[in-house]
């Protein structure tokens, strides 16, 4: 059997376009040999469509398209990931993730979803009921045990044992050739390598061929990052699909050789290319095609330009230096040399006049109080107010570059830095910052090594640096890993770790303290296990010391 | 059996004055000559303590306080609500939603919560794994069905059957002599009375009493009213707890008699005291005493001071009017005489100086280009400079006040007059606005007539009224709670609903735009069924056209 795999990149709820898409695909693996066509999971109404789901024309409409692709799908059955109704007469949740086979201008048949994530990211359960049951269907005279996504994972790569069915065993049981899976796992880095061993493992135990599809593009604050893959019988790798990008292609699972082994890239190498997925889908799915950002002579304004003009091409990115009488001269000229490596457009709009006149207007309420930290977000706000008329007048979305370590600590402005459409690095700590751009600096001068080798500041007070209010960024970023990935108390990171206990609490209380921020924060890419935004639900008002 | 019922105001995370908290009702209780005291739902937590269930000490640390309370609990049993492990050797999530009955200074039983509720607001799929089953214990002498919040609801009072199993059949099915319901239910309009013909019904179905003790305060977005009950065998009401407040009572179960019933109150006194709890409880339990907002002269920031007044003491209350050349003369007089009217401060700085000097600023970038809707956020953002360093500068809130319409449409500005800790009427359709304004004025004149009787305008360009881009607010505010609230599609609320389609769709067109300002706003008090916020999960990114 000649399987077609679809790594394809889907638009949430849009039907026209997902169905044409998957079409394209489906042709085009026709022509390439195939027997059958599979696409990733929910394919045709993208992934997660969230609450769109409960719109009162979102599932018709859905089933629409499918019949729309049922026509379509003649001799060569196509495999469409889709939400379904619940059509069961038990008590139960209203929709079902399911996947259908079509060909003969029909659907000849269905699976839906059986194990369905309900933690971090996931929220599936707050839509979708299980299957009841697993059956493997027949396809080109073989029986495929047909899975998505969560169904195919196992106990052993979930955080802990959460479910009851085991969707591979009970078809396995019943006897298979193949597993298909259809699939929407978002990236965080390290995770294409562990799902490769996963599906390994699978298709080992199982020992019969995994095919794997999984969806490329980035929906919000997840990035899809394609990577599909097929596992022979005996849980050797045998195709390895690229990443961070569309890809069509067949495989003949009779006629399967161990294939070259092209991952895994260097880390920095895959932050970089899932950002620039992430930025560039955002935008243009948004309907953007430029953006403009601050340009602080920092690393983080000079790593996301960069990223920027990677997505979305130098011509559309402008940079806006702001200095003020606190700005060190390193901020205008790093920004320039970076706009002319990048080759984007740099302007450079003092912000003294205003600043000035914003403190005269509120001299008479303020009187003869001492100057301190509503002056230095003034500031950040001032050039706030020049970001978003740029982006007004331009319609360029701003971008916001603020990073993981900053927006955990609060050691940001909100209505300051913290404004734009988008936040690049905000899942990116600090010392992967200072990696990713030193990657990128490995063949020629991209970002100004000045900018890399100063420390890092702020300026918004004379000689201001970071290192006068945070702990030095290793130290930060390593507390940061346990306490905002892994969820450990401040009381286990000092007894148990070994941090210094000052530290540890200072950061306990200012990653507690600033949730209020990062819940006014712009949507940020997801690059780690466990990024602020929808898959870390925290309250604001909470007093729980740990 | 007399049975102490202790309306209780948690905070999130606080174990040692959560645990006070209960120990104070508990013995109140005992001294009102109480058989028994039962707590609300997560009464030791508060509810919800969403992903603070993760971190590591955050079970040990409950239920050491648990350890604590079950020390103290003598001879009268106290029934807690607290989150436990999930020790069940099966797979499963890692938690339990659980009650606890304690005396004789230990937990002497426990029952866990069997319905999940993962809708709207909730999300208790995520971290709590259900009851394998639910069992009489006895308390007194009696046997007694202990159920938690959902377990109780009925299919009819739910969108639609959602549940296998039903905790009060399971119980009344073994025999019990009462039922008792620790709940943490929401307050929405007109939830209350909803509340209370369910539990009637509940109560007249089993033939036994039920006890329903719900919370009260406000955590977050969500505002829990109390209004605990007590409904006899036969389906009476037979005791109403007050809502909005903390009560502490004891019912004589042998001796019930159909009490007085002090509901419904106006929906205009329910919505201005669900706001006002919404507003205290968020403001204190994060530690500020005092808040600052921009008053406009229109009747949102009219309201939304009105209820900052009530809640914290006029003279927590610090008004700033920022008035520009395209102010009209009321924006300054009638906030002068609003503050007047609630005695609050109210100071004036006019943005002029500082807006011509940004224009300026940005000049050299914008050459000729026409003044658009830059200049008109440019102006709603340097009032948000001076409201934010008034808020730095003084250590006051800075409360926004737009309403559910415009946050809805968008007609607000990001990081303009969207900025703020809390979003007090962001689920306040604007009709909802002028009815609570006028009941607010039902014996004297508090908000101006003249702020309630002009024609709603944003001032940002010369004769700026609402109407000139946007429908009347009462079809506005009719289709927005078909769209948002009953989630009915356009397509749907066109053709079944007949309203015009010109309108209907440039409603839903700038809905759906919208969604990246709503995702950046700050929290907002629900008070609807659905409001903006944690219940409502939208892409941005998408592109359903229903």
């Amino acid at each position: 059997m000649k399987v077609g795999i679809a790594q394809i990149n889907a638009v949430i709820g849009d039907f026209p376009g997902n169905a044409k898409r998957i079409l394209a695909a489906y042709r085009e693996c026709i022509e390439k040999g195939a027997d059958v066509v599979i696409t990733p999971e929910l394919s045709l109404t993208g992934y997660p469509p969230r609450d769109l789901v409960f719109k009162s024309q979102f599932v018709p409409k859905c089933l629409q398209a499918l019949d729309y692709l049922a026509d379509e799908a003649k001799v060569i059955p196509l495999i469409v990931g889709y939400v379904d109704h619940n059509t069961s007469a038990n008590p139960g949740k209203p929709f079902r993730n399911a996947a259908a086979v079509l060909f003969d201008g029909k659907i000849q048949s269905l699976q839906h979803k059986t194990l369905l994530p309900t933690y971090d990211v996931f929220d599936e359960w707050r839509y979708f009921q299980p299957s009841e049951a697993c059956m493997p269907i027949e396809i080109c005279g073989q029986r495929i045990g047909l899975t998505i996504c969560e169904d195919i994972w196992t106990e052993e790569y979930l955080q802990r044992p959460l479910y009851e069915r085991n969707p591979v065993q009970e078809l396995v049981e019943q006897g298979v050739d193949a597993i298909f899976n259809l699939s929407a796992s978002p990236y965080a880095l390290h995770k294409p390598a562990r799902r490769q061993s996963m599906i390994a493992d699978v298709a080992s135990e199982a020992g019969v061929p995994v095919i794997y599809c999984n969806a490329i593009g980035a929906q919000d604050q997840l990035i899809f990052d394609g990577h599909s893959l097929v596992a022979s019988a005996k849980g050797e790798i045998v195709a390895h699909f690229p990443g961070f990008e569309e890809a069509v292609r067949v495989l003949d699972l009779e006629n399967l050789e161990a294939a070259e082994v092209n991952e895994p890239r260097v880390d920095e190498e895959q932050l970089f290319r899932a950002l620039v997925l992430g930025l560039r889908d955002y935008t243009t799915k948004c309907g953007f095609s430029k953006v403009c950002l601050g340009l602080s002579g920092g690393i983080d304004s000079a790593l996301t330009a960069a990223i920027a003009a990677e997505a979305l091409g130098p011509e559309n990115v402008h940079g806006l230096t702001m200095p003020s009488e606190y700005s060190s001269s390193g901020s205008v000229s790093d920004s320039i040399q970076l706009a002319e490596a990048l080759g984007i457009r740099c302007d450079t709009v003092p912000i003294k006049d205003v600043f000035e006149e914003v403190k005269k207007s509120m001299a008479p309420i303020f009187g003869e109080t001492e100057e301190d930290v509503t002056e230095e977000n003034m500031q950040a706000r001032i050039r706030a107010v020049f970001l978003m008329a740029l982006s007004n007048k331009s319609g360029a979305m701003l971008l916001t570059t603020g990073n993981k370590s900053e927006l955990a600590v609060g050691y940001c402005t909100i209505y300051g830095d913290m404004c734009g459409g988008l936040a690049v690095l905000s899942d990116l700590p600090k010392v992967d910052v200072y990696s990713v751009s030193r990657w990128l600096n490995r063949e020629s001068e991209i970002i100004p090594w000045a900018t890399i080798d100063k420390p890092p500041s702020a300026e918004l007070r004379p000689d201001q640096k970071d290192s006068d209010s945070l702990p030095p960024y290793d130290i930060l970023d390593s507390i940061l890993e346990l306490y905002v990935e892994e969820q450990i108390s401040a009381t286990d990171i000092i007894e148990k770790h070994g941090y210094d206990e000052e530290t540890v609490r200072w950061i306990q209380r200012r990653v507690d303290l600033n949730e209020y921020k990062r819940q006014q924060a712009a949507p940020g890419l997801r690059v780690t296990t466990k990024a602020f935004g929808m898959g870390r639900r925290y309250p604001i008002v909470q007093r729980f010391i740990d």
